[in-house]
């Protein structure tokens, strides 16, 4: 059928990068036609081998891409965040008719994808924010992805998005999300969660390498074991999977050969930044974001090594690691907890009516930040749909008493060591401000009453105060 | 004088709310002829009151008030930050001659003040952005003020800015801080450090209320004598005397009846957001803006004190009260160098050549940050104008050093018994990981090239690499 022009495809690619053709060989592999639009040769060959077992094609010419498509066309963007969706979304406009369908799977910023949304509502055409998580083997063979924008255009993509996705007891990790950017605030808050979860994972290597001074094998079997436990998630597989990989050129772990420098792609800081002007607290998340701009400052951070002393071990006894597990099991649940707080407070603030139970459910497989965890955060959100908080729930408070002994000793160990622990410490003193009924926040307004006469309120009267307090001078 | 129209005024002044007032009354004072523009009768009526003994003169007519001014032109805004500062601007416009110079001395967002600088430039408008600290008292009889803008312009200003402004050592607290937006910037910054500052007075009422069980006036006396030493400050001051104010209604301490939910106005978040923007870590500026929302959730938080056992009491020892002064002065010393790092990175970013000396200097009298230990940050970057960090003073390192211990000690009791010191716990952890040559972030960078090939850089040779962690599985 390679050259039949009249034959309609059912699904549209632009964006043929690793994740493109990984998502686009996914929906090929589950019987759906698909068309990609690219100007490469290397990449029209690409649709010329893999056309001979699917339904493929390419095409330079983003008419002829256009018109092999089934009406309404569905065409998914596969392309870098920011400048270049819109240059891709203006060449396409003028080729669609009403009712056809743009779905931008890339990490775009949310509030990009409602100004999108709405240009394009206004031409009829429906635009689709949608986060993808998994990785390029995710792409592969099943993602965990975050679809929204029109509730009734996403019937047209349902069978397929569902039939492409991790599975999970035979569900699918997919699902619609709510109206406009919603789809992209909620993988911005995923990323936001896997920033969290990544730095406590550094943390945790950090005191196993210099508090407790084991080697990387005994670093191994560490990982290997909490993966087998309540732990288990993707992010702990492939840590405990690092630390058996050898580099072909030394011979040691590859992991020792690395630049202590994490990059970043800027997901994490928006989390953290939108946060702020939403006013919900998610200091582990920012504590992540933070670490990682730490970890840049590599020239200031030789200079200062040598003016203050190293870290120091940590006093061991039997119950040390699982002390760490508690403190880990602890700090992964308030990492959660902050990230679905955020959804909670912006499902309100953006009109979202984000579904919390749906969104842990889809985050259970295909994901970066899938985990065991996550199906205990769904049966929390199933029973009480209007949970304020993750800390609410009776399951997960009395998995966190039982360890909080262990996780307060085992964070302040670190601290007395001199053994960064931001993560794990941003995760406790957020918990402990939260269990505050009364918060020293009374003197902070009273400050603020002082020299800025900003008035303060009163906790056994309604209304405004605003007192003279120079008149003690 | 006060009819005659042909007399020309020095300045002119729009926005007589308290700050205005008080800033015009201190101009007045210091000999400075200024006209006010302001509709309302009791505005209009407070010049002819006050221009009795000063050369004042009100209008509410806006040409009538420009056409009183000497030229070139000085008219100062103190208008709320916001669109209002634009359409004053808009109304100004026409009238004004080239030249003629417009100081926004609100807290405008520092972009907003690039954005009006530009357009005025075209029009051949000076524009000034600068920030004013020192509250209502500082106002009227010296505040700490931060001009940016046009070098020429400022010396049409310099007197007058010299001459209102606080003095230290018969030094004014005001200096030309560089072009463009950078007076707000430093002012933007310099609210950033005063949150973290008063997070850290709120969190050490904590310890002294619930952790060492502290009545109001042991917890009194422990702020009136660290005033007396090294931490001496503005804020130290006034928190010594919250602690003394009696409140009519009810006979008790004030404080006790204010209600602890923080408010903000927006500055401290800004220095935060965009911190992370420059990729900068300034944690314990992070922690300061997510407590304040913490404080805003007490609904949740009374919910949750019910499931979660409340903190207990430090162990006491006979030098707790001195490492709580080595805790609070260490992390004094980090907020501030957060903030001069932010100035640094930010300096070289957007080109303001800023002179950290210079700004440690008027920023000793007058503004709300104003502290004993700015003498020694003046003092170390006048030194090493270069100063990548303050750390690296070797003064400073000293007395950290000297303190470290109990401040670690301290700061982990606290944690350890569950009071909330999340300000503390991020300065104890950004210095930890600042002085860590070798982080754990090696592992982030395996984890993002594991999951999304994102890449690394290894410690042995140049270049960008790409492993393929599958192979193992």
């Amino acid at each position: 059928m390679n050259n039949d022009q009249t034959v309609q495809y059912e699904f549209g690619m632009i964006g043929l990068g690793t994740m493109g053709r990984n998502l686009l060989l996914n929906m090929a592999d589950n019987g759906f036609s698909v068309t990609g639009y690219d100007k490469s040769e290397k990449m029209l060959q690409f649709f010329e081998e893999e056309g001979v077992d699917h339904q493929l094609k390419g095409f330079a010419d983003i008419g002829q891409f256009v018109d092999s498509l089934q009406s309404p066309r569905t065409i998914i963007l596969l392309v870098p965040a920011g400048t270049i969706v819109d240059s891709v979304i203006e060449e396409l406009q003028p080729l669609l008719a009403e009712g056809d369908i743009i779905i931008d799977s890339g990490n775009s910023y949310f509030t990009d994808t409602s100004r999108r949304s709405l240009a394009l509502k206004e031409r009829g055409i429906h635009f689709f924010g949608m986060g993808i998580s998994g990785g390029e083997e995710g792409a592969r063979f099943g993602p965990s992805m975050m679809p929204g924008g029109d509730k009734k255009a996403y019937a047209v993509v349902k069978e397929m998005l569902e039939a492409v996705s991790a599975k999970v007891n035979n569900e699918p990790c997919v699902a619609y999300i709510g109206p406009g950017a919603s789809g992209h605030f909620v993988k911005m808050t995923h990323n936001g969660i896997e920033y969290a979860i990544m730095q406590l994972l550094a943390e945790t290597y950090d005191i196993l390498k210099n508090g407790l001074r084991y080697n990387n094998t005994q670093i191994q079997q560490v990982f290997e074991q909490w993966n087998n436990g309540r732990l288990k998630s993707f992010l702990m597989e492939i840590t405990k999977d690092v630390f058996q990989f050898v580099d072909e050129k030394t011979g040691n772990l590859l992991v020792d050969e690395i630049k202590d420098e994490a990059k970043s792609k800027g997901t994490g800081k928006w989390t953290s930044q939108v946060a702020m002007d939403l006013e919900v607290p998610i200091p582990t998340i920012d504590a992540a974001v933070s670490s990682r701009n730490l970890s840049k400052l590599k020239a200031l951070r030789t200079a200062l090594s040598q003016s203050f002393e190293a870290s120091t071990p940590i006093k061991l006894n039997e119950t040390i690691i699982d002390e760490l597990e508690e403190a880990f099991y602890f700090a992964m649940v308030s990492a959660y907890a902050q990230g679905m707080h955020l959804l909670t407070l912006a499902s309100a603030q953006y009109e979202y009516e984000l579904n919390l139970a749906e969104i842990a459910k889809i985050w259970r497989g295909g994901c970066i930040i899938r985990a065991t965890f996550l199906e205990d955060i769904y049966q929390a959100y199933k029973k009480h749909p209007g949970l304020t908080h993750l800390y609410e729930d009776g399951e997960i408070q009395q998995k966190i008493n039982s360890g909080l002994k262990g996780t307060r000793n085992i964070i302040s160990s670190a601290m007395t060591s001199g053994i960064a622990v931001p993560a794990y410490a941003a995760a406790l003193t957020y918990f402990d401000t939260l269990k505050t009924k009364r918060m020293p926040s009374n003197l902070t307004q009273a400050q603020r009453d002082f020299f800025g006469a900003h008035t303060f309120e009163r906790i056994d009267s309604e209304g405004i105060f605003h007192a003279d307090w120079n008149k003690l001078n």
